[in-house]
Formats: structure tokens, C-alpha cells, sequence
């Protein structure tokens, strides 16, 4: 393995001094790239783009070839777990994803598996061994996995939701039955990101894209416990060095102080919390990440320049803080706009590292 | 005017003695009833409903027939205000409420006026004061609007949204024209709220749905700001007896110091949010309105008992406390898990009581 020639990410989330704040960008890999576009339709489908490794590392490595970002993360979908569980994962325009089969009651519980990392979920592992080939130590590659209760809504509802009015339904009435999902897609995502790393994936990121629909009682019981128990069976040293873990539960703000004791090195926080505030109340514990609007990024260059300094400002001087987006880029937005966040992020941070 | 019967909402609201804990339920009047799905029938479509006074009145009334609700809530649409001031509001089947003249500039804000509560939005007061009439002083009737921002997110994205790309943009380009529109927001709802206390709302809430899509500055700045500038004229007093206001921002469990001090009587809280932090945060300066996850009444009378009990335990014994879902029923319920829920905060509530 190359020599990593950019290790800002994997110093920060350690709380380790870097030159200037890392930053990359959920989604970085997306549509609002039209080369993106272009091989998204060469591939015919969604799909066919995250099973088909060459092109899945393809649009990985087209938002590097645009911006200086100091981080690859691997493009694929955090339905692929539950796709190789068989539930028959598809894309609708417009509605997102939806599962032919989904997961209603003990019997389709029963039939579920842990997928094998090298067998159904091959494609993953080729991909991820491509991009750190192909990257040539430029950057460090982020693999990422969907929470077990994210990957448990889309399951029980069978795609997305607005109430989650089905997989609540089913916490409520069969919590031992909702545990035994969560614990099967525990252990699948376990597995699935300690192949990752073995494949070469440098730091590791579970989206809890779905924790922040639930009471703080049932966060921490039918989320958080399973992401801790992912975290604290996952490889934390690989090649010699530290690959840090990132947790991220979106409208999370409220449990910072809980999620900070999870065992990861650092927290995703999306744009509704100060960092100010959020870095008071985690204290040394972890590193955080975060956390533009990303609607700032329709903004002039002016504003976003303007946004990037209040938020670098609000972490303040000191180690610790990944620059990026409270979620992912918007498709609508001008790739000019990231060049132009890159650009202020790195000449604005310099002041608050020596 | 009759007496009133049950002042227990009042009381409560007002952080002074109670018997029981007060409930009732955001969308109490709606579509998981039956016979309000025969009055939406009758009526032919949703906006005929909220304009016809006798329609509006005979679904307000419904839920009270049924289950011992502690208020009534005016049926009505947030929406009122824009929809009088021109902009087209259409209902579309799954979509939701549109606008067929969304503001987008300068001339659009200009074009707009503040609507005479007793012109073009008559029908609403018409509406206040007969369900006023016909309630005869058995429960108080609430009165309530949008918030500025919530309007405003409507207004200039023609309708919801998932991102709220556009009317962020303006915010972030045009500060200016955007604080134009709201403050233009905040006098009509005022002028309309101010109304229906005239005509017989005995105490009214603000509905900022989507202040929680914000960052804390840009919330206290483009929503907060607004609710105070309303709340500071709002008549407080009326038929001898205090008006009190409910603030409800979702997804505002990171702010309630802040709003505490917004000059409201009461803040409403999603579930998301803990009552005993969220009592211990705003101490003895408002009272708490909530806050059960609208998805437990799927569950079993068993459980909805339980989790009622989880509540008005993490409240505590004293004052202060109005029993509610975290946000509206939703419409798959079934009513007779509402006639247990009320039932359950009855009788459960007693004991933390004097």
C-alpha cells in the first residue's frame, strides 16, 4: 500500500493537529456533477451504477478530480445490505427505494442472514480495492454502512416514510421481535464494514439517517445500542494506523452528551446545532463534523464564504473539527459553489491551527 | 357569555392548579374520523370545508362528542393568510397545499397586504364564533395560525418542500427582501389572531412547523424574531380572563431556553425531547405542552396506557403540564385509541395532583 499523502481527515477525527480544517462533502460523488450524470445514464440505472465496480469508482473519484477535498468516500448505497438479504431492493423515480419483500413479522425475520461481505456483497469490496488503488494514497477512502435501525425502517416499511407509522408500529408492539432485526443487521453491518476496511477503506461512517424520528428513551434503545455495539466490534487499527469511526444521527442534536460516549472518535452534527455549543457539550470525548446548511451552497460565493468562516469560528482554534455539510449536497446546486467552499474552508482555517 | 365548565386548559396553561392533566390532540378534528371523512365528502373538497363556518363548526365539534377532550381546536387551515392575500392555494391529492402565484421577488412582496380579518377571512371568524356559540362554555376553544417563517416557506416555495432550497436561498441572498415578507407575516397574524379572540378563541397557538429546518441563528432570526414581534401584541386578556399563547416549533427540542423567553404562556414539544429536561430547562417560565410520539396510538391499549403514564411521569407532579401528541394524529388511528388515551391521562394524571 501507498504512503498516504494527505492525512488531514484521519488527523482530525483523532484530535490530532493538521495545517489547515479538512473537507469533504456528503454526497460529493452525486448529481449535481454532470459527469456524474453522464455515467449514471451510461449505466442505465441507479442500480447498475453501485453494483458495477469499475463505475462505481469512476464517479468516486470525479468530485477529486474537481476540488481539493481531503477525503474519497466510497459511492454506494446504504441499502445494500438488505438488498443481499433478498428483500428485493428497487428505485422509483421520484420516491426513492423501495423493497419488493419487506420484513412484517417473525417469519421474515427468520429468513434473513448475515450477508457474506465476499459473496453477495462482492461488488462493495471490488470497489472499495479499486478506489484505494486508484487513488494512489492521494487521499484516505471513507466507507460508510446505514444504521440498523435506518436499515430496519426502509425494511419494515418497504421504502421510505413520512410517519414510520409501520416500523414504529412494530418497535411498540414486538420490541423483542424489532431487537432481533436490529441485532441481525448489527451483526451484518459489523461484518460488512470490517470486510471494508480489509478492502481498504482508511475511516469508517454509520449514517443514523432515521434515529432522530424517535423519543430519547427509544433512540437510545433501538439505535444507539446497536451502533455501539457495531463500533465496538469494528477493526480500529488497520495497516498500521487508527481508522477512526464517524457516527452520525441526523436531527441528533438533542443527545450529543449519550452519542459522545458511543465509542467512535467523531460525531456528524447537522446544521440545527451550534459547534460551539455541541464541541462545550462533548467535550475532549470525540472529534465532531460538520455542519453547513447545505442550501448555503445556493448562496453567492460571498455568503458561502461568509457561512465557512462563522462555522470554522464557531468550532474555534484547536484540533478536532472535519469541515463538511449537515447532509448531503443538493442535486440543484452549482459545482462551482464547492469549488468556492473548498477554497475558503482551506485559506480560512489556517488561523485556527498552528 | 356562558361560563365556562372546564377551565382546566386555562389553568394549565397558566401553570395554576388542576384536578387532572389537560388533553387534547393537534388534528383532533380530521380525517381519522369517519364522520369527518363523510363532511369532507359532503363538502367535496378540503378548502370548501375550511371556508363554509357551518362545516367548520360541525368538524370542530366532532372529537367532543366522542372522547372527553379538555379543549377544542377551531378547524382550519394555516394557510388562511396567504391563500387571502392572493397567491391561489390549491390542494393536490398526496402533494398537499399549492400556490399558484408563489413569491419569489421583490414585486411579489410589494403586491401583498395584510388581510382584514373581517373581510376576506370573515368565513374563520364566522367559524370562531359559531363553534364558540355552539360549544355553550363547555371547553375553551383554541384559535391558532402559522408563524411567519412557516408561511413564508409555503409562500416562496409554492407549497412544501423537502428541502427548502428556494426560500433558503432567499434568506441567504436576500435578507432583506425575506425580512420584508415576514415582518409584512407578523402583522397579519397578529391583526388575525387578535380577531379571533374577538370573535371567541380563548387562548390561540402559533404553529412554526418548520423552524426546526433552520440553523439557531438564522431561527432566531427569521422565526423567532417574528413570534415574539406577534406575541407582543397580541391582546392577552379577554372577558375578564388571560388569553395564553402555545409556541410549537418542530424539531425545536435544541432551543427551548430561547423560546422560553418569546413572552409565550406555554411552548408545545415533539417527542423527540425529554418533558423532565425540557421542565428543568425552561424552569417556572412556561408551561409544557406534549408529548407522545403520534405513532403509540398504533399500538395496543396496553402500551398507549403505558407510554401515557412514561409521560405524565417524566412531567412530574406540580403544574404547567397540557397532555398532547408531540404533532397531529395521524390518519390510519383508531378512534377508540383515543377515547384510551384520554381515558388513560385522566385518570392516570390524578395522582400528580393535589
Amino acid at each position: 500500500m501507498k504512503e498516504l499523502k494527505n492525512d488531514r481527515l484521519l488527523r482530525a477525527l483523532q484530535r490530532r493537529p493538521v495545517d489547515v480544517t479538512p473537507v469533504w462533502i456528503m454526497r460529493q460523488a452525486g448529481r449535481y456533477l454532470p459527469e456524474y450524470r453522464a455515467v449514471r445514464e451510461r449505466a442505465g440505472d441507479f442500480r447498475t451504477l453501485c453494483t458495477t465496480p469499475d463505475l462505481a469508482c469512476e464517479v468516486t473519484l470525479q468530485p477529486l478530480q474537481r476540488f481539493p477535498l481531503d477525503a474519497a468516500i466510497l459511492f454506494s448505497d446504504i441499502l445494500t445490505i438488505p438488498d443481499a438479504m433478498g428483500l428485493g431492493l428497487y428505485f422509483t423515480e421520484g420516491e426513492g427505494p423501495r423493497f419488493e419483500r419487506p420484513v412484517r413479522g417473525s417469519a421474515d425475520v427468520d429468513a434473513l442472514h448475515v450477508p457474506d461481505p465476499e459473496g453477495e456483497l462482492r461488488y462493495v469490496m471490488d470497489a472499495v480495492r479499486l478506489v484505494r488503488r486508484e487513488l494512489d494514497g492521494r487521499v484516505p477512502l471513507i466507507g460508510f454502512a446505514g444504521s440498523p435501525w435506518t436499515l430496519a425502517v426502509y425494511m419494515v416499511e418497504g421504502g421510505g416514510s413520512k410517519d414510520f407509522c409501520t416500523v414504529k408500529r412494530m418497535m411498540f408492539e414486538q420490541p423483542s421481535l424489532m431487537h432481533r432485526l436490529l441485532d441481525l443487521l448489527a451483526r451484518s453491518v459489523t461484518t460488512y464494514m470490517n470486510a471494508q476496511v480489509a478492502a481498504g477503506a482508511q475511516a469508517l461512517m454509520i449514517f443514523d439517517t432515521w434515529g432522530g424520528v424517535l423519543t430519547p428513551k427509544n433512540y437510545q434503545e433501538f439505535s444507539l445500542a446497536y451502533m455501539k455495539q457495531i463500533i465496538h466490534k469494528l477493526v480500529r487499527e488497520h495497516e498500521g494506523r487508527r481508522v477512526p469511526v464517524i457516527v452520525f444521527t441526523k436531527n441528533g442534536g438533542q443527545w450529543l452528551e449519550v452519542l459522545a460516549e458511543c465509542g467512535c472518535d467523531a460525531l456528524g452534527i447537522d446544521w440545527t446545532a451550534d459547534l460551539r455549543d455541541a464541541r462545550a457539550r462533548v467535550g475532549h470525548k470525540v472529534a465532531l463534523q460538520g455542519n453547513m446548511d447545505p442550501a448555503v451552497l445556493y448562496a453567492s460565493p460571498e455568503r458561502i464564504r461568509e457561512e465557512a468562516a462563522s462555522i470554522l469560528a464557531s468550532y474555534g482554534r484547536g484540533n478536532g473539527h472535519v469541515f463538511n455539510l449537515g447532509h448531503g449536497i443538493q442535486q440543484r446546486v452549482d459545482p462551482e459553489k464547492v469549488a468556492v467552499l473548498v477554497e475558503a474552508v482551506h485559506t480560512l482555517s489556517r488561523e485556527y491551527h498552528d
